[in-house]
């Protein structure tokens, strides 16, 4: 068997929402939202069900749902984009993640990562056989560690995986460490892998600003949206690619033996979303804002230190406040068993192999119904 | 950008629908059927978007799911499967390939794989770092060479790929050539990946035997199936792997990084299609072999040498009686001009790299209606 799925530990969504089932918890862990998305996109996917479409559709996506990838583009962010050459459709966003890193990497290309990192990240680039080089970000500010960073490019990187706005940190990448991050990019003749899921999901002042929308970086960018997240059905999993048409065209390739292609119907239904007008993003980002804002409130109610968060579903605490001793491990399984709410230990976020892993913050999702969230808050007033 | 991919062509079913497209051809090349599936299933993955289940469904599929795919196993093989831990639901079976090869190679691991061969096979175990050996099955019989697969396999063999019913040629394997697979996988102590998606689609007497119902197979085989092919919904992309509890766990810690989950009311609307009473799979095939039937009649009339084909969407023509001089590409991208009809060169199943690959023979997909396999037929006649 392949040693390294073999070594690999069940995902840390996976084991927590089992744990939360057991104890009958409320699930502030994977990050999914508890209401469904919104109902035009569930009967425009019904209709197209019905319509005599559900044969394969062409490889890289639905001719409607690349033109709303681009439109979407342009509209939010001024980049223009061929949609016919420069969109690729995947299943959702992890797929994408993955057919892009294939798409970039040979075996020993360098490629740099933000630590803590979204827990796929590192398994496929030693798949692929990429030297990682990781930067820490520190709490809890998160501030890009600029000489650090600028060390780990050498004349072997071949990419950057930026996810903004970040899990599970909650930090939205500012323009100016966008910049410094594109200036590097450029002078190594480099690429970004831009994970950019959240991107509808930030709270103002602060704002989403995709690396590929900075000068020069059009055409070293490959940007990754997710229909999920976007439109709040996770279970979709629509993801869309946006690059220059020669490393769209190797996603595509590596999109072909991952999957082929992603289901006509669910393409369609997508299309009518991103054609949505931006009231709905806004409202969407609002709804977000307002429950991340009754969370934080409530946690430090309960004696947490809640950390600064301008984006994403995910909310960090500090328990080092509480004197719990036996770290964000055993506090998390300890605070679904004994007041019924599960989050995510941050330290699942950290290369297990690395040194002076954090062991003292809490992902809480926000992403829940306003009676969940207070429902939760009451519970955490127990955990002292 | 990753030297394999970038070396990748277009996949051959792409360039002649786009051809096809081009000319106004009836497109007899990529494998998909031109009506619609069952309209239940239809309403059942309408029904289920409405309910309120659009979130991430469990990793490795929908517990319905899995017992309607442990309960197609049971039916038709007699295999018992424990739907919780063996069943692994993917996107598509191009998805379930991949990470059933990724779960079990490690890089110059041996895989024994059967040429012609799907056209994501190789591509996929060199990205892994497989050593790939191939064995030729000739026409127009595709007998299996036995002592040549013997000799294929070695000390460091970890598996064979195994394509029954066969893309491109339409061999479905007997019990006696399993028998032989069988005990070679066994003697090695080795896998076998077994790529089932026309499992269906066999044409009396032939008929489906799985290598896993093999006595000593049950905990080398992963199995693949797909709703796709077998409930005309290509479109769909919903595959279900069956495997040994651990390996089952390996190929879901690979669907973990490749999607991580599959539309929940496409998995829902798959478990009703699973559930259908077994004349349902015997009208589907009863179809299936009443097409091939009228295409291998007008195939003949036109002049072309037509080979067995026992299973799958798919039948193998010899152009060499019609005096055709350029080779099978130029003969298709010909036909698709001249007559209207678009096939795909069989010589696009062989690795491109080896020696003598025959070029005379064209694959046409009969997975038609009647009256456009009617109206193929008659456009061939002027072929000659
Ligand atoms: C794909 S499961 C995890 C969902 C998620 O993005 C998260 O919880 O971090
Ligand atoms: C996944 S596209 C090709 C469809 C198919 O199986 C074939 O035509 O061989």
């Amino acid at each position: 068997a392949n040693a390294m799925l073999s070594g690999l530990p069940t995902t840390i969504f996976s084991v927590m929402s089992a744990l939360a089932m057991e104890h009958d918890a409320i699930n502030l862990g994977q990050g999914f939202p508890d209401t469904e998305g919104p109902a035009d996109l569930v009967e425009a996917a019904a209709t197209a069900l019905r319509d005599g479409r559900n044969q394969y559709p062409p490889l890289a996506g639905l001719p409607e749902l690349q033109g709303a990838v681009a439109r979407s583009n342009a509209r939010f962010y001024g980049i223009a984009v061929e949609p016919a050459r420069e969109v690729v459709v995947t299943c959702g966003a992890t797929e994408a993640i993955t057919a892009s890193l294939m798409a970039l990497v040979n075996r020993g290309d360098e490629v740099v990562v933000f630590e803590p990192l979204y827990d796929t990240y590192l398994p496929v680039l030693r798949l692929l056989g990429a030297v990682v080089r990781t930067v820490r970000l520190a709490p809890p500010r998160w501030d890009l560690p600029r000489a650090e960073l600028a060390a780990a490019f050498t004349p072997r990187t071949k990419a950057i995986l930026l996810n903004t706005p970040m899990n599970p940190t909650g930090k939205v990448f500012t323009r100016d460490e966008l910049e410094f991050i594109a200036g590097l990019v450029a002078k190594h003749d480099a690429y970004a892998v831009c994970d950019e899921v959240y991107e509808h999901l930030t709270f103002a002042p602060a704002r989403h600003v995709p690396l590929m929308a900075l000068p020069g970086m059009r055409g070293r960018c490959i940007r990754i949206g997710s229909a999920g997240k976007s439109f709040s059905m996770t279970g979709w999993k629509v993801g869309y690619v946006t690059a220059p048409a020669p490393l769209a065209a190797l996603v595509a390739k590596a999109h072909q033996l991952l999957t082929f292609t992603v289901a006509p119907n669910l393409q369609r239904a997508v299309a009518v979303g991103l054609d949505k007008d931006t009231a709905y993003f806004e409202r969407l980002a609002e709804s977000m804002r307002s429950a991340r804002d009754w969370l934080a409130e409530g946690l430090g109610r309960a004696g947490f230190d809640v950390l600064p968060c301008d984006g994403s579903y995910f909310l960090i605490a500090d328990i080092a406040p509480l004197g719990f001793a036996g770290g964000d491990v055993a506090f998390c399984q300890q605070m679904t068993r004994t007041v019924g709410v599960a989050a995510i230990p941050v330290s699942a976020f950290y290369d297990q192999a690395g040194a002076d892993i954090p062991d003292r913050y809490v992902r809480f999702a926000f992403c829940k119904k306003t009676g969940v969230i207070s429902q939760a808050v009451q519970r955490l007033q127990g955990v002292r």
